[in-house]
């Protein structure tokens, strides 16, 4: 079976393809990208998610503005890939590897100044590149470091999907899961559906069944009745940044996720590269969390099930503190509590 | 505006109307019933539903079959209605208020050995409607010593639809929003959509727009977060059985409510009538919990999101420890714990 693969760059045609994760499972569809916009636009409507992915499809998207633009003035080009940057920063504002990819591919241009502009476009399209095949990596050295947390015969409880469609390939969360599988250390996987956009039910559920992980679908609100039973070892999730003082941004839900585990007393491990590790940010307090389209909530697709004139809340993330995570598991190695000085670590 | 009433009984052509709860909101549609065997399947396929409607609707149910019977023979009659009783039993595992409507029915039908079949009949219709109507008293009064321990302008949450549509009218915990908020003491109700059916989403929401009072839908995964900022004074519930012990069985998702609401220190209150008592269960370990159909998990309506092949576990109810609930408000006062005596005391 041919590995997940969300994101696809053609190195002669110029071209990222992005697997439509809207339409899946259901629908397996690619969607072509050749213009920075409409790369930004498909990170909003969620084509590509997940912090990893996303910051891997803004490095392409930014390589694509300086493609697209084929004249020889160094100062148009820079122009036009700022703007393509602009517009892939505006995109979503939640998961800090977006901006990490972006100021690492403005680093480059930095240093480019004044030079060919064909060598300005082959040094972008090298570094978008060089993010996706390091994110491939680190997930799996993700995956390696976190089995050796997962027991033996474990059930694992995770949510949304932090899988290989949210990264490279191979996932953050789902890379430990994956990880442990080969190792023979996975009996099942609980899988939350993940209102209101399901990425569980859909994304995660399809990966199980495509590698046929033994995998059982619920709702969000069953994950405490399945603890409460004794059925979850262990818990782990993603995150789309986190905070210097350990502090976790992921799905809403985790924080939940997160409060039971502690009442079970189940390990709660978070899979992220150090790209999603925000530095700048004290604690959690100062992550900004996105509020998405109220219809989110109100329906599903051709479903619409909420009265007209109710009032819609609809967060897309929300933090977890740092003192109900047992470790974070980075692709150099495994943080453990108090993670500040662990943070501060790493970064250097 | 006129009262939300999803029974109806119409004692001069002896026919059961239920409001469909299963096209709420989006459609208000009547169906019309005159057969015990069809009311069960109403029971069962959600068009009435919460456990004191239902314990309403079964003792119709049970009038039905005497009804149905227009012979003279007391032995026939009391077959006829003894079927029914066992069809309607087998409708609904969890809600002990449908046991204890059909006991109560029962026990009349026993003191009745050997009368005349039309004074049977005249005897069974009129305990339906004495047990439809001292719910609706019961939820007035329970509404009413509710509303006595929510603190002003206090923002509520409530999982699924303890509601009128759950009761034979007022509700059970929306029968305690419906007081406060009659006393002007809500600001906002946080209402829970309640995967997989969406109780709240459909029905606790059409509720709250239909009468005016100030609420707010989101998914069940987003109670957390919205309680760890600080939005949530109250929580209140309803419950489909209650153990002597002062467990409480209710809609899946109300047990991680539960937890969460500890960790806030938010009060945690259950609202239900004594008939939602199971004297006979010593903890909640012994209440049957629903397993039901996958689909409901798999997808909503007309749209399945689930990959094919996936596993899929959908219990209907979860138990919620008696530690971690404030209090429990009944028709006959408010029990604080330890609630065994609490709960002894009130048999009495």
């Amino acid at each position: 079976m041919s590995p997940i693969q969300p994101i696809q760059w053609d190195p002669d045609r110029k071209v990222l393809t992005l697997l439509d994760q809207t339409r899946l499972p259901l629908v397996e569809t690619h969607l072509h990208y050749t213009d920075p916009t409409e790369v930004a636009g498909a990170i909003r409507g969620l084509v590509v998610r997940g912090a990893p992915a996303i910051g891997c499809a803004a490095a392409f998207g930014t390589a694509l503005g300086a493609v697209q633009y084929t004249g020889s003035s160094f100062e148009e080009l820079d122009a036009r890939v700022r703007d393509a940057m602009g517009v892939l920063a505006r995109s979503r504002p939640t998961a800090v590897n977006l901006f990490w990819a972006l100021d690492r591919m403005e680093k480059l241009l930095d240093s480019l100044e004044g030079r060919d502009c064909g060598e300005v476009r082959e040094a972008l399209e090298g570094e978008a590149v060089r993010i996706f095949a390091e994110d491939l990596a680190a997930c799996q050295a993700m995956g390696d470091f976190g089995a050796s947390l997962v027991p033996g015969n474990a059930r694992i409880l995770t949510h949304c999907n932090a899988g290989a469609l949210a990264t490279a390939g191979y996932g953050t969360a789902l890379g430990v899961i994956r990880s442990a599988h080969r190792d023979g250390k996975v009996s099942m996987v609980w899988v939350d559906e993940t209102r209101p956009v399901l990425q569980g039910a859909r994304l995660t559920a399809w990966e199980m069944v495509r590698e046929m992980i033994p995998a059982t679908l619920i709702t969000d609100n069953m994950a405490g009745a399945v603890m409460a039973a004794g059925k979850v070892d262990f818990v782990v999730v993603g995150s789309d940044r986190i905070a210097a003082n350990g502090d976790v941004a992921n799905k809403i839900g985790t924080y939940s996720v997160a409060v039971l585990a502690r009442r079970h007393n189940i390990p709660f491990v978070v899979a992220a590269p150090v790209s999603t590790i925000d530095f700048e940010i004290p604690s959690g307090d100062g992550i900004p969390i996105e509020e998405r389209d109220p219809e989110e909530v109100a329906g599903y697709g051709s479903e619409r099930w909420a009265p007209e004139g109710m009032r819609i809340y609809n967060p897309a993330f929300d933090v977890t503190p740092a003192e109900l995570i047992t470790a974070i598991v980075t692709e150099r190695g495994i943080l453990m509590p108090p993670y500040a000085p662990a943070i501060a670590n790493i970064q250097r």
